[in-house]
Protein backbone atom coordinates (compact mmCIF):
# COMPACT_ATOMS: atom_id res chain seq x y z
CA UNK A 1 0.00 0.00 0.00
CA UNK A 2 1.63 3.31 -0.88
CA UNK A 3 0.58 6.44 0.58
CA UNK A 4 0.53 8.14 -2.91
CA UNK A 5 0.45 6.88 -6.08
CA UNK A 6 0.88 9.07 -8.86
CA UNK A 7 0.38 8.41 -12.41
CA UNK A 8 2.13 10.33 -15.29
CA UNK A 9 6.28 10.91 -15.17
CA UNK A 10 6.29 14.25 -16.70
CA UNK A 11 7.29 17.87 -14.43
CA UNK A 12 3.70 17.71 -12.88
CA UNK A 13 4.07 13.93 -11.52
CA UNK A 14 7.87 13.94 -11.01
CA UNK A 15 7.79 17.37 -8.58
CA UNK A 16 4.51 15.90 -6.74
CA UNK A 17 6.94 12.76 -6.07
CA UNK A 18 9.61 15.24 -4.21
CA UNK A 19 7.31 16.73 -2.33
CA UNK A 20 5.39 13.29 -1.25
CA UNK A 21 8.65 11.94 -0.49
CA UNK A 22 10.53 14.98 0.86
CA UNK A 23 7.01 14.73 3.43
CA UNK A 24 7.92 10.78 4.37
CA UNK A 25 4.94 9.19 1.96
CA UNK A 26 5.69 6.36 0.72
CA UNK A 27 5.45 7.20 -3.16
CA UNK A 28 5.17 5.64 -6.68
CA UNK A 29 5.17 7.22 -9.87
CA UNK A 30 3.75 5.14 -12.82
CA UNK A 31 4.37 6.41 -16.09
CA UNK A 32 4.12 4.35 -19.58
CA UNK A 33 6.50 6.16 -21.61
CA UNK A 34 9.68 8.76 -20.87
CA UNK A 35 10.38 10.17 -17.87
CA UNK A 36 10.00 13.94 -18.17
CA UNK A 37 7.29 13.38 -20.34
CA UNK A 38 6.57 16.09 -22.97
CA UNK A 39 9.56 17.72 -21.62
CA UNK A 40 11.82 15.68 -23.97
CA UNK A 41 10.41 17.02 -26.91
CA UNK A 42 11.18 21.13 -25.62
CA UNK A 43 14.06 21.96 -28.21
CA UNK A 44 15.50 24.47 -25.37
CA UNK A 45 13.88 26.04 -22.81
CA UNK A 46 14.08 29.80 -21.26
CA UNK A 47 11.21 30.30 -19.05
CA UNK A 48 11.63 28.18 -16.32
CA UNK A 49 13.10 30.52 -13.66
CA UNK A 50 16.71 29.61 -13.18
CA UNK A 51 17.09 27.48 -16.44
CA UNK A 52 17.83 29.68 -19.28
CA UNK A 53 18.73 27.86 -22.26
CA UNK A 54 18.51 24.03 -21.38
CA UNK A 55 17.61 21.58 -23.69
CA UNK A 56 14.48 19.25 -22.93
CA UNK A 57 16.09 16.31 -23.01
CA UNK A 58 18.75 17.75 -20.21
CA UNK A 59 15.80 19.07 -17.94
CA UNK A 60 13.72 15.77 -18.47
CA UNK A 61 17.06 13.91 -16.99
CA UNK A 62 17.15 16.31 -13.80
CA UNK A 63 13.80 16.55 -13.18
CA UNK A 64 13.56 12.75 -13.17
CA UNK A 65 16.90 12.60 -11.10
CA UNK A 66 15.82 14.28 -8.51
CA UNK A 67 12.71 12.77 -7.86
CA UNK A 68 14.96 9.57 -8.08
CA UNK A 69 17.65 10.92 -5.18
CA UNK A 70 14.29 11.85 -2.61
CA UNK A 71 13.48 8.31 -2.75
CA UNK A 72 10.46 7.72 -4.87
CA UNK A 73 9.65 4.72 -6.37
CA UNK A 74 9.65 4.61 -10.34
CA UNK A 75 7.20 1.84 -11.81
CA UNK A 76 7.40 1.62 -15.77
CA UNK A 77 3.64 0.41 -16.72
CA UNK A 78 0.89 1.01 -18.45
CA UNK A 79 -2.10 1.64 -16.70
CA UNK A 80 -5.30 0.00 -17.46
CA UNK A 81 -7.79 1.07 -15.05
CA UNK A 82 -8.10 2.62 -12.04
CA UNK A 83 -10.63 1.93 -8.86
CA UNK A 84 -11.13 5.99 -7.03
CA UNK A 85 -13.71 5.41 -5.04
CA UNK A 86 -13.54 4.43 -1.02
CA UNK A 87 -10.16 4.83 1.21
CA UNK A 88 -8.03 2.35 -0.77
CA UNK A 89 -7.99 3.32 -4.62
CA UNK A 90 -6.70 0.75 -7.43
CA UNK A 91 -4.59 1.34 -10.16
CA UNK A 92 -4.73 -1.95 -12.27
CA UNK A 93 -1.60 -1.95 -14.99
CA UNK A 94 -0.76 -4.77 -17.39
CA UNK A 95 0.59 -6.52 -14.67
CA UNK A 96 0.78 -5.75 -11.22
CA UNK A 97 -2.11 -3.55 -8.89
CA UNK A 98 -1.33 -0.82 -6.96
CA UNK A 99 -3.00 0.19 -4.11
CA UNK A 100 -3.31 4.05 -2.50
CA UNK A 101 -4.38 5.99 0.01
CA UNK A 102 -4.19 9.03 -2.41
CA UNK A 103 -3.63 8.94 -6.42
CA UNK A 104 -2.16 12.20 -8.25
CA UNK A 105 -3.29 12.07 -11.65
CA UNK A 106 -0.79 13.40 -13.65
CA UNK A 107 -1.10 11.90 -17.07
CA UNK A 108 -1.22 15.42 -19.44
CA UNK A 109 -2.10 16.47 -22.82
CA UNK A 110 -1.75 14.90 -26.11
CA UNK A 111 -1.38 17.22 -29.40
CA UNK A 112 -4.49 17.85 -31.02
CA UNK A 113 -5.65 16.35 -34.24
CA UNK A 114 -6.98 18.08 -37.19
CA UNK A 115 -9.48 15.82 -38.35
CA UNK A 116 -8.02 15.05 -41.80
CA UNK A 117 -8.02 11.77 -42.82
CA UNK A 118 -5.38 12.49 -44.56
CA UNK A 119 -3.05 13.02 -41.06
CA UNK A 120 -3.93 9.78 -39.91
CA UNK A 121 -2.61 8.42 -43.50
CA UNK A 122 0.45 9.70 -43.07
CA UNK A 123 1.08 9.51 -39.38
CA UNK A 124 4.57 9.12 -38.50
CA UNK A 125 5.37 8.94 -42.35
CA UNK A 126 5.65 12.71 -43.11
CA UNK A 127 3.30 13.86 -40.48
CA UNK A 128 5.01 14.61 -36.98
CA UNK A 129 3.85 16.36 -33.83
CA UNK A 130 7.52 16.39 -32.82
CA UNK A 131 9.97 18.82 -34.39
CA UNK A 132 12.58 17.83 -32.00
CA UNK A 133 12.21 14.68 -32.26
CA UNK A 134 11.69 14.24 -36.16
CA UNK A 135 13.35 17.16 -37.22
CA UNK A 136 16.75 15.87 -38.61
CA UNK A 137 14.45 13.68 -40.96
CA UNK A 138 14.58 17.02 -43.12
CA UNK A 139 17.70 18.43 -43.71
CA UNK A 140 17.88 20.72 -46.58
CA UNK A 141 13.92 19.57 -47.59
CA UNK A 142 10.83 21.74 -47.46
CA UNK A 143 8.61 21.61 -44.50
CA UNK A 144 4.93 22.78 -43.20
CA UNK A 145 4.31 23.68 -39.80
CA UNK A 146 0.72 24.07 -38.50
CA UNK A 147 -0.27 26.46 -36.03
CA UNK A 148 0.11 29.99 -34.48
CA UNK A 149 0.72 29.41 -30.58
CA UNK A 150 4.20 29.08 -28.73
CA UNK A 151 4.85 25.68 -29.60
CA UNK A 152 4.50 25.96 -33.38
CA UNK A 153 6.82 29.18 -33.57
CA UNK A 154 9.69 27.32 -32.10
CA UNK A 155 9.24 24.53 -33.71
CA UNK A 156 9.24 27.13 -37.09
CA UNK A 157 12.79 28.43 -35.30
CA UNK A 158 13.98 25.00 -34.49
CA UNK A 159 13.01 23.58 -38.11
CA UNK A 160 15.08 26.93 -39.86
CA UNK A 161 18.41 25.86 -38.73
CA UNK A 162 18.10 22.30 -40.03
CA UNK A 163 15.37 22.17 -43.08
CA UNK A 164 15.87 24.62 -46.10
CA UNK A 165 12.24 26.23 -46.70
CA UNK A 166 9.62 26.61 -44.20
CA UNK A 167 5.96 27.55 -43.93
CA UNK A 168 4.77 28.31 -41.06
CA UNK A 169 0.45 28.06 -41.71
CA UNK A 170 -1.90 29.34 -39.20
CA UNK A 171 -5.46 29.92 -39.68
CA UNK A 172 -5.73 33.46 -37.69
CA UNK A 173 -4.65 36.65 -39.04
CA UNK A 174 -1.96 36.82 -36.24
CA UNK A 175 -0.15 34.75 -34.09
CA UNK A 176 -0.53 33.90 -30.28
CA UNK A 177 3.05 32.88 -29.29
CA UNK A 178 5.32 35.38 -27.29
CA UNK A 179 6.25 38.29 -29.44
CA UNK A 180 10.21 37.50 -28.53
CA UNK A 181 9.35 34.46 -30.66
CA UNK A 182 7.55 36.02 -33.08
CA UNK A 183 10.75 38.74 -33.66
CA UNK A 184 13.01 35.97 -34.00
CA UNK A 185 10.31 34.22 -37.02
CA UNK A 186 10.49 37.98 -38.55
CA UNK A 187 14.34 37.93 -38.66
CA UNK A 188 14.62 33.84 -40.70
CA UNK A 189 14.67 34.10 -44.03
CA UNK A 190 13.84 30.84 -44.79
CA UNK A 191 10.58 30.54 -42.56
CA UNK A 192 7.43 32.26 -44.54
CA UNK A 193 4.24 32.75 -42.84
CA UNK A 194 1.06 32.12 -43.76
CA UNK A 195 -1.45 33.64 -42.09
CA UNK A 196 -5.75 33.27 -42.50
CA UNK A 197 -4.46 30.05 -44.12
CA UNK A 198 -6.19 26.50 -43.80
CA UNK A 199 -4.85 23.68 -43.96
CA UNK A 200 -7.70 21.21 -46.67
CA UNK A 201 -5.86 18.21 -46.96
CA UNK A 202 -1.96 16.57 -47.25
CA UNK A 203 -1.48 14.82 -50.59
CA UNK A 204 1.19 12.07 -51.67
CA UNK A 205 1.80 8.25 -52.41
CA UNK A 206 3.66 6.45 -49.77
CA UNK A 207 4.81 9.89 -48.10
CA UNK A 208 3.75 13.56 -47.98
CA UNK A 209 4.46 15.29 -50.86
CA UNK A 210 2.24 17.99 -50.65
CA UNK A 211 -0.43 20.08 -49.00
CA UNK A 212 -3.78 21.80 -49.96
CA UNK A 213 -4.21 25.46 -48.16
CA UNK A 214 -6.67 27.74 -49.30
CA UNK A 215 -7.23 25.92 -52.40
CA UNK A 216 -3.83 25.87 -53.17
CA UNK A 217 -1.07 22.77 -53.65
CA UNK A 218 2.07 23.85 -51.72
CA UNK A 219 4.64 21.06 -52.28
CA UNK A 220 6.15 19.80 -48.75
CA UNK A 221 8.29 16.62 -47.58
CA UNK A 222 7.12 16.73 -44.00
CA UNK A 223 4.63 18.42 -41.87
CA UNK A 224 4.78 19.68 -38.48
CA UNK A 225 0.92 19.53 -36.64
CA UNK A 226 1.35 22.46 -33.11
CA UNK A 227 -2.32 23.26 -33.14
CA UNK A 228 -2.47 22.41 -29.33
CA UNK A 229 -2.97 19.64 -27.22
CA UNK A 230 -6.04 17.75 -25.17
CA UNK A 231 -6.25 16.20 -22.34
CA UNK A 232 -5.40 11.90 -21.60
CA UNK A 233 -8.32 11.48 -19.99
CA UNK A 234 -9.17 8.37 -20.97
CA UNK A 235 -8.87 6.78 -17.60
CA UNK A 236 -11.09 8.78 -15.87
CA UNK A 237 -14.00 9.60 -17.82
CA UNK A 238 -17.41 9.47 -15.79
CA UNK A 239 -14.69 9.07 -12.37
CA UNK A 240 -13.63 12.71 -11.47
CA UNK A 241 -15.93 16.01 -13.06
CA UNK A 242 -14.50 17.15 -16.31
CA UNK A 243 -14.58 20.62 -17.86
CA UNK A 244 -16.33 20.75 -21.14
CA UNK A 245 -13.25 20.05 -22.68
CA UNK A 246 -12.13 17.54 -21.00
CA UNK A 247 -9.69 18.40 -18.36
CA UNK A 248 -9.79 17.40 -14.97
CA UNK A 249 -11.94 20.24 -12.84
CA UNK A 250 -9.70 21.12 -9.95
CA UNK A 251 -10.13 23.60 -6.79
CA UNK A 252 -6.88 25.51 -5.72
CA UNK A 253 -5.58 22.94 -3.44
CA UNK A 254 -5.64 20.71 -6.76
CA UNK A 255 -8.45 18.34 -5.35
CA UNK A 256 -10.51 16.72 -8.10
CA UNK A 257 -14.45 15.89 -7.41
CA UNK A 258 -13.19 12.81 -5.44
CA UNK A 259 -11.88 13.00 -2.10
CA UNK A 260 -8.22 11.18 -1.75
CA UNK A 261 -7.69 11.82 -5.71
CA UNK A 262 -5.91 15.14 -6.80
CA UNK A 263 -5.23 16.44 -10.36
CA UNK A 264 -2.17 18.44 -11.52
CA UNK A 265 -0.30 20.09 -14.47
CA UNK A 266 -1.96 19.49 -18.14
CA UNK A 267 -4.75 17.44 -17.79
CA UNK A 268 -6.16 20.11 -15.40
CA UNK A 269 -8.24 22.75 -15.94
CA UNK A 270 -5.20 25.24 -15.34
CA UNK A 271 -5.65 29.02 -16.78
CA UNK A 272 -1.85 28.18 -18.08
CA UNK A 273 -0.03 25.10 -19.50
CA UNK A 274 3.55 25.82 -19.18
CA UNK A 275 6.40 23.23 -16.88
CA UNK A 276 6.80 25.34 -14.10
CA UNK A 277 2.77 25.81 -13.64
CA UNK A 278 2.38 21.74 -14.04
CA UNK A 279 5.40 21.70 -11.58
CA UNK A 280 3.95 24.30 -8.91
CA UNK A 281 1.10 22.02 -9.73
CA UNK A 282 2.40 18.51 -8.03
CA UNK A 283 4.09 20.90 -5.17
CA UNK A 284 0.68 21.58 -3.64
CA UNK A 285 -1.22 18.35 -4.54
CA UNK A 286 1.33 16.51 -2.69
CA UNK A 287 1.62 18.92 0.60
CA UNK A 288 -2.24 18.32 0.79
CA UNK A 289 -1.90 14.59 -0.01
CA UNK A 290 0.69 14.31 3.02
CA UNK A 291 -2.41 15.48 5.32
CA UNK A 292 -3.91 12.20 4.56
CA UNK A 293 -1.00 9.42 4.97
CA UNK B 1 5.03 53.98 -19.36
CA UNK B 2 5.65 50.46 -19.01
CA UNK B 3 3.04 47.73 -19.84
CA UNK B 4 3.84 45.66 -16.65
CA UNK B 5 5.22 47.08 -13.31
CA UNK B 6 6.27 44.30 -10.89
CA UNK B 7 6.91 45.76 -7.28
CA UNK B 8 8.93 42.91 -5.01
CA UNK B 9 12.24 41.27 -6.86
CA UNK B 10 11.90 37.55 -5.09
CA UNK B 11 11.16 34.30 -6.81
CA UNK B 12 7.51 35.70 -8.23
CA UNK B 13 8.52 38.67 -9.47
CA UNK B 14 11.32 37.92 -11.65
CA UNK B 15 9.02 35.06 -12.87
CA UNK B 16 6.95 37.31 -14.17
CA UNK B 17 9.28 39.47 -15.48
CA UNK B 18 10.65 36.67 -17.60
CA UNK B 19 7.17 36.29 -18.77
CA UNK B 20 6.40 39.45 -19.36
CA UNK B 21 9.62 40.52 -21.01
CA UNK B 22 9.52 36.93 -23.19
CA UNK B 23 5.89 37.71 -24.21
CA UNK B 24 6.80 41.59 -25.44
CA UNK B 25 6.59 43.45 -22.65
CA UNK B 26 7.76 46.39 -21.42
CA UNK B 27 8.62 45.48 -17.96
CA UNK B 28 10.11 47.06 -14.87
CA UNK B 29 10.80 45.20 -11.19
CA UNK B 30 11.00 47.57 -8.32
CA UNK B 31 12.92 45.90 -5.50
CA UNK B 32 14.14 47.81 -2.22
CA UNK B 33 16.58 45.19 -1.25
CA UNK B 34 18.28 42.22 -2.74
CA UNK B 35 16.79 40.34 -6.11
CA UNK B 36 15.99 36.84 -5.02
CA UNK B 37 14.15 37.71 -1.89
CA UNK B 38 13.86 35.29 1.05
CA UNK B 39 15.74 32.78 -1.69
CA UNK B 40 19.18 34.03 -0.66
CA UNK B 41 18.33 33.27 3.24
CA UNK B 42 17.71 29.85 2.50
CA UNK B 43 20.71 27.74 3.46
CA UNK B 44 20.03 24.55 0.25
CA UNK B 45 16.49 24.09 -1.89
CA UNK B 46 16.11 20.55 -2.19
CA UNK B 47 12.59 20.84 -3.27
CA UNK B 48 13.08 23.43 -6.53
CA UNK B 49 12.43 20.57 -9.47
CA UNK B 50 15.71 20.61 -11.30
CA UNK B 51 17.66 21.78 -8.85
CA UNK B 52 18.60 19.87 -5.65
CA UNK B 53 21.08 21.10 -2.99
CA UNK B 54 21.56 24.02 -4.70
CA UNK B 55 22.73 27.11 -2.35
CA UNK B 56 19.70 30.24 -1.69
CA UNK B 57 21.97 32.70 -2.49
CA UNK B 58 23.39 30.84 -6.18
CA UNK B 59 19.60 29.92 -7.11
CA UNK B 60 18.68 33.94 -6.64
CA UNK B 61 22.00 34.89 -8.08
CA UNK B 62 20.35 32.39 -11.50
CA UNK B 63 16.85 33.99 -11.02
CA UNK B 64 17.72 37.58 -11.06
CA UNK B 65 20.47 36.87 -14.28
CA UNK B 66 17.65 34.78 -16.11
CA UNK B 67 15.44 37.93 -15.83
CA UNK B 68 18.13 40.32 -16.83
CA UNK B 69 19.02 38.11 -19.82
CA UNK B 70 15.27 38.69 -20.92
CA UNK B 71 15.61 42.66 -20.68
CA UNK B 72 13.87 42.81 -18.20
CA UNK B 73 14.55 46.34 -16.28
CA UNK B 74 15.48 46.47 -12.61
CA UNK B 75 14.69 49.71 -10.56
CA UNK B 76 16.43 49.46 -7.00
CA UNK B 77 13.98 51.55 -5.41
CA UNK B 78 11.50 51.75 -2.06
CA UNK B 79 7.89 52.30 -2.85
CA UNK B 80 6.36 54.00 -1.00
CA UNK B 81 3.18 54.71 -2.29
CA UNK B 82 0.75 53.23 -5.23
CA UNK B 83 -2.25 54.33 -7.45
CA UNK B 84 -4.41 51.30 -8.50
CA UNK B 85 -7.01 53.03 -9.65
CA UNK B 86 -7.90 53.57 -13.26
CA UNK B 87 -6.27 52.66 -16.48
CA UNK B 88 -2.68 53.91 -15.65
CA UNK B 89 -1.61 53.00 -12.43
CA UNK B 90 0.89 55.04 -10.81
CA UNK B 91 3.98 53.63 -8.30
CA UNK B 92 5.23 56.43 -6.47
CA UNK B 93 8.98 56.01 -4.97
CA UNK B 94 11.68 57.90 -2.97
CA UNK B 95 12.93 59.39 -6.33
CA UNK B 96 11.00 58.53 -9.16
CA UNK B 97 7.15 57.83 -10.09
CA UNK B 98 6.05 55.05 -12.18
CA UNK B 99 3.36 54.27 -14.36
CA UNK B 100 2.33 51.16 -15.76
CA UNK B 101 -0.69 49.56 -17.53
CA UNK B 102 -0.73 46.44 -14.91
CA UNK B 103 0.53 45.94 -12.06
CA UNK B 104 1.82 42.96 -10.49
CA UNK B 105 2.40 42.77 -6.64
CA UNK B 106 5.41 40.58 -5.19
CA UNK B 107 6.14 41.82 -2.59
CA UNK B 108 6.01 38.72 -0.13
CA UNK B 109 5.96 38.35 3.15
CA UNK B 110 8.44 38.80 6.80
CA UNK B 111 8.84 36.58 9.55
CA UNK B 112 6.43 36.79 12.26
CA UNK B 113 6.90 38.18 15.88
CA UNK B 114 6.27 36.68 19.03
CA UNK B 115 5.28 39.50 20.65
CA UNK B 116 7.68 39.89 23.41
CA UNK B 117 8.81 43.01 24.20
CA UNK B 118 12.50 41.12 24.76
CA UNK B 119 12.31 39.58 21.06
CA UNK B 120 12.67 43.45 20.10
CA UNK B 121 14.89 44.86 22.14
CA UNK B 122 17.35 41.64 21.38
CA UNK B 123 16.91 41.96 17.52
CA UNK B 124 20.32 42.15 15.57
CA UNK B 125 21.77 41.59 19.23
CA UNK B 126 21.16 37.95 19.92
CA UNK B 127 17.63 37.49 18.31
CA UNK B 128 17.96 36.76 14.65
CA UNK B 129 15.54 35.34 12.10
CA UNK B 130 18.01 34.19 9.42
CA UNK B 131 20.11 31.21 10.29
CA UNK B 132 21.82 31.32 7.14
CA UNK B 133 22.96 34.50 7.41
CA UNK B 134 23.90 35.14 11.13
CA UNK B 135 24.53 31.28 12.09
CA UNK B 136 28.29 31.63 11.79
CA UNK B 137 28.44 34.08 14.76
CA UNK B 138 27.65 31.24 16.58
CA UNK B 139 30.42 29.04 16.35
CA UNK B 140 31.04 26.64 19.35
CA UNK B 141 27.67 28.48 21.17
CA UNK B 142 24.60 27.57 22.35
CA UNK B 143 21.57 28.45 20.20
CA UNK B 144 17.97 28.02 20.76
CA UNK B 145 15.72 27.60 17.42
CA UNK B 146 11.56 28.67 17.50
CA UNK B 147 9.18 27.06 15.67
CA UNK B 148 8.01 23.67 14.27
CA UNK B 149 7.32 23.85 10.17
CA UNK B 150 10.25 23.27 7.43
CA UNK B 151 12.45 26.79 8.42
CA UNK B 152 12.98 25.73 11.76
CA UNK B 153 13.65 22.42 11.11
CA UNK B 154 16.19 23.53 8.34
CA UNK B 155 17.78 26.26 10.72
CA UNK B 156 18.00 23.71 12.58
CA UNK B 157 19.89 21.05 10.93
CA UNK B 158 22.08 24.60 9.47
CA UNK B 159 22.97 25.23 12.95
CA UNK B 160 24.14 22.08 14.21
CA UNK B 161 26.91 22.41 12.11
CA UNK B 162 28.10 25.40 13.59
CA UNK B 163 26.77 25.35 16.88
CA UNK B 164 27.52 23.22 20.20
CA UNK B 165 24.43 22.89 21.40
CA UNK B 166 20.62 23.94 20.03
CA UNK B 167 17.26 23.82 21.50
CA UNK B 168 14.46 23.40 18.91
CA UNK B 169 11.81 24.69 20.75
CA UNK B 170 7.71 24.14 19.38
CA UNK B 171 4.67 24.92 21.04
CA UNK B 172 2.96 21.58 19.84
CA UNK B 173 3.30 18.21 20.20
CA UNK B 174 4.46 16.85 16.80
CA UNK B 175 6.39 19.95 14.27
CA UNK B 176 4.60 20.50 10.93
CA UNK B 177 7.84 20.77 9.23
CA UNK B 178 8.62 17.54 6.74
CA UNK B 179 9.23 14.20 7.84
CA UNK B 180 12.57 13.46 6.16
CA UNK B 181 13.77 16.87 8.33
CA UNK B 182 12.40 15.18 11.09
CA UNK B 183 14.43 12.36 10.32
CA UNK B 184 17.40 14.40 10.27
CA UNK B 185 16.81 15.88 13.24
CA UNK B 186 16.87 12.85 15.40
CA UNK B 187 19.60 11.66 14.14
CA UNK B 188 21.62 15.19 15.10
CA UNK B 189 22.69 14.46 18.61
CA UNK B 190 23.62 18.63 19.05
CA UNK B 191 20.13 19.03 18.92
CA UNK B 192 17.42 18.76 21.87
CA UNK B 193 14.09 19.09 21.01
CA UNK B 194 11.47 20.64 23.60
CA UNK B 195 7.87 19.70 23.08
CA UNK B 196 4.77 21.99 24.30
CA UNK B 197 6.96 24.11 25.49
CA UNK B 198 6.10 28.01 25.53
CA UNK B 199 8.95 30.62 24.93
CA UNK B 200 8.06 33.33 27.20
CA UNK B 201 11.25 35.61 27.53
CA UNK B 202 14.60 36.25 26.65
CA UNK B 203 16.62 37.55 28.95
CA UNK B 204 20.46 39.30 29.27
CA UNK B 205 21.86 42.59 29.67
CA UNK B 206 23.28 43.56 26.46
CA UNK B 207 23.23 40.70 24.67
CA UNK B 208 21.04 37.66 25.23
CA UNK B 209 22.20 35.45 28.16
CA UNK B 210 19.03 33.32 27.96
CA UNK B 211 15.11 32.36 27.52
CA UNK B 212 12.72 31.57 29.58
CA UNK B 213 10.71 28.29 28.40
CA UNK B 214 7.19 26.76 30.51
CA UNK B 215 9.12 28.94 33.76
CA UNK B 216 12.52 27.59 33.37
CA UNK B 217 15.35 29.59 32.47
CA UNK B 218 17.87 27.78 29.61
CA UNK B 219 21.29 29.83 28.74
CA UNK B 220 21.68 30.61 25.41
CA UNK B 221 23.83 32.52 23.58
CA UNK B 222 21.06 33.81 20.17
CA UNK B 223 18.02 32.69 19.01
CA UNK B 224 16.30 32.06 15.83
CA UNK B 225 12.76 33.21 15.34
CA UNK B 226 11.32 30.56 12.61
CA UNK B 227 7.55 30.79 13.60
CA UNK B 228 6.12 31.71 10.47
CA UNK B 229 5.84 34.65 8.20
CA UNK B 230 3.38 37.89 7.83
CA UNK B 231 2.63 39.26 4.49
CA UNK B 232 4.37 42.33 3.20
CA UNK B 233 1.01 44.62 2.82
CA UNK B 234 1.30 47.78 4.07
CA UNK B 235 0.85 49.40 0.51
CA UNK B 236 -2.28 47.76 -0.17
CA UNK B 237 -4.32 47.95 2.52
CA UNK B 238 -7.82 49.42 1.58
CA UNK B 239 -6.66 48.97 -2.16
CA UNK B 240 -6.84 45.21 -2.89
CA UNK B 241 -9.13 42.73 -0.95
CA UNK B 242 -7.46 40.90 1.43
CA UNK B 243 -8.35 38.13 3.43
CA UNK B 244 -8.86 38.06 7.17
CA UNK B 245 -4.64 37.34 7.82
CA UNK B 246 -3.82 40.31 5.60
CA UNK B 247 -2.55 38.27 2.09
CA UNK B 248 -4.47 39.56 -0.97
CA UNK B 249 -7.18 37.40 -2.46
CA UNK B 250 -6.65 36.73 -5.95
CA UNK B 251 -9.03 34.40 -8.37
CA UNK B 252 -7.15 31.31 -9.97
CA UNK B 253 -5.03 34.00 -12.40
CA UNK B 254 -4.03 36.10 -9.90
CA UNK B 255 -6.44 38.85 -10.33
CA UNK B 256 -6.84 41.05 -6.99
CA UNK B 257 -10.26 42.74 -6.53
CA UNK B 258 -8.99 45.71 -8.82
CA UNK B 259 -8.82 45.15 -12.66
CA UNK B 260 -5.01 45.45 -13.94
CA UNK B 261 -3.93 44.50 -10.40
CA UNK B 262 -2.01 40.70 -9.89
CA UNK B 263 -0.68 39.50 -6.79
CA UNK B 264 1.58 36.72 -6.75
CA UNK B 265 4.00 34.33 -4.45
CA UNK B 266 3.90 34.69 -0.64
CA UNK B 267 1.33 37.91 -0.89
CA UNK B 268 -1.43 36.44 -1.99
CA UNK B 269 -3.93 33.77 -0.14
CA UNK B 270 -1.95 30.61 -1.88
CA UNK B 271 -2.49 27.15 -0.44
CA UNK B 272 1.08 26.90 -0.01
CA UNK B 273 4.32 29.08 -0.26
CA UNK B 274 6.99 27.92 -1.79
CA UNK B 275 9.89 28.82 -4.32
CA UNK B 276 8.22 26.83 -6.87
CA UNK B 277 4.61 27.94 -6.20
CA UNK B 278 5.50 31.71 -6.13
CA UNK B 279 7.69 31.12 -9.58
CA UNK B 280 4.06 29.89 -11.07
CA UNK B 281 2.03 32.43 -10.18
CA UNK B 282 4.18 34.76 -11.37
CA UNK B 283 4.03 32.79 -14.94
CA UNK B 284 0.43 33.12 -14.61
CA UNK B 285 0.13 36.61 -13.87
CA UNK B 286 2.32 38.18 -16.64
CA UNK B 287 0.78 35.67 -18.81
CA UNK B 288 -2.77 37.01 -18.09
CA UNK B 289 -1.33 40.80 -18.19
CA UNK B 290 -0.14 40.55 -21.70
CA UNK B 291 -3.33 40.44 -22.82
CA UNK B 292 -3.96 44.03 -21.74
CA UNK B 293 -0.89 45.61 -23.33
Amino acid sequence: MYDIAIIGGGPAGLSAGVYAARGGAKCCILEEVAYGGQVNQIDHIDNYLGMNGESGMELAEKFSEHAKQHGVEFIRRKVKSVELDGDVKVIHTSRIDVQAKNIIIATGAKPRKSGLEAEERFAGNGVSYCATCDGAFYKDKTVAIIGGGDTALSDALYLSRIANKIYLIHRRDEFRGAKSLQDKIRDCDNIECLMNAKLEDIYGENSVAGIVVNGEKISVDGVFMAIGTQPNNELFVNKVELDKNGYIITDSKMKTSVSGVYAVGDIRNTPLRQVITAVADGAVAAFDALENI
